[in-house]
């Protein structure tokens, strides 16, 4: 698996709505996946913040190409549970999504998600994911 | 608080991309609201069944027009905390969203939502929100 | 399944500690279960308020006894994910536990468990739970 | 703030019922707590596991000390929102639970919390939380 592969997944396996996030795979490690979330006018609320809809969106979708990694393949699978917690607004900066793989058995797998600033580093948004593996 | 000023909070407080769902107030009662959501192909993942992220968002867009409904007016708030469970899929159909509120304080919200097939009327996911009031 | 058979399973399959909430079954329906949890100082911090700690762990247990009430036999599972939410202290009163199903799957079991207090019925803290059937 | 300092606080602040588990403080960092909960007959279940229900009351109760830790003092809280996953069973040896204040505003405060075996260091259950100081 490479970002390339991973970046080909998005417009095959997630709705139309979903691709116009704009998520790119930046990079990839033995844990998970990162992606950027580029700012985006579309994406924001009154006050120019992310709004969290799309954190959300991109959490998720982050968490599934991570899992895609792990298996080395696309397996098909279904998100069981997702917890979303906002610990503080992001603006005027993109965002980097990070989904790690904590567990991933034969029925089911878990993970986490950290989005935070590109620029400033920040942790804004803290995910917790259930995946029921078809 | 009517369904029409509630629907025209949409485009006014939330991102043009949460807009693009397209969401509709269907129904107002003491406990909460209701939105519609249309069938659209651009919210479908692979098999026409909709995707989760459109439901996330659609769960925490009809919750604070749920806490609007509650106050009699828009209050700034900020997602806290959302907890998404998906039941089963939902496909040919649109949805039904139902935001309650459980308890609103000074500082904080509690909501619940269900989503569920408007022509099966089948439950299909389940949101536990927070909301802080600022 | 029987409300004797219920209370019956509490010593035979939960840890000692869990029973030492004393958790009465008060009452079965189609939907779930409803249990009551005596009002015990073992319980309760500092100013008589009911502990968290106990609402979550009658939570779960609650929610085990509906679904053994659901396969009408007590099938090995374990708890993948709990949502707890406290909107509000209880104290000077017993408390009501209610666990739902909202679905069991072959794999999966989801459910709502909402605890009130007993004298005023008011909702004092919801959970939603995920389980997996082994 | 020392570890002796916590461990006070546990009979003080905690239910008599959450003191039987019988935590103790391991080590204090920067970013938050370590307690212990040792092995123990009477919080497991059938087959020597143990029970979820005390790890998500040890996880509350570590992050209230995390925050206690994080303050310099103990300021009254209250649990808003915890959310609990369950990646593996835990059986034959203590449990660590490690808690993290990811932030502590004026109101909110949110945390995370991983149980791990003493053992053989592997990550059993995890935890986020939100409290609202008072």
């Amino acid at each position: 698996m490479n970002a390339s592969l991973l970046q080909a997944a998005l417009p095959q396996y997630f709705a139309p709505w979903v691709q116009a996030l704009d998520l790119r795979v930046q990079s990839l490690d033995e844990q998970g996946v990162t992606l950027r979330l580029p700012q985006n006018p579309q994406l924001s609320r009154v006050g120019g913040m992310l709004c969290g809809q799309a954190m959300m969106a991109a959490a998720d979708t982050a968490m599934v190409l991570a899992l895609m990694h792990h298996f080395g393949e696309f397996k098909p699978c279904t998100t069981v549970q997702l917890g979303s917690s906002f610990l503080r607004p992001l603006s005027s900066q993109d965002a980097l999504i990070e989904a790690r793989v904590l567990r991933a058995g034969k029925s089911l797998a878990f993970g986490e998600i950290d989005i935070r600033g590109a620029n400033d580093g920040k942790s804004v948004s803290r995910f917790s994911a259930t995946y029921a593996l078809l």
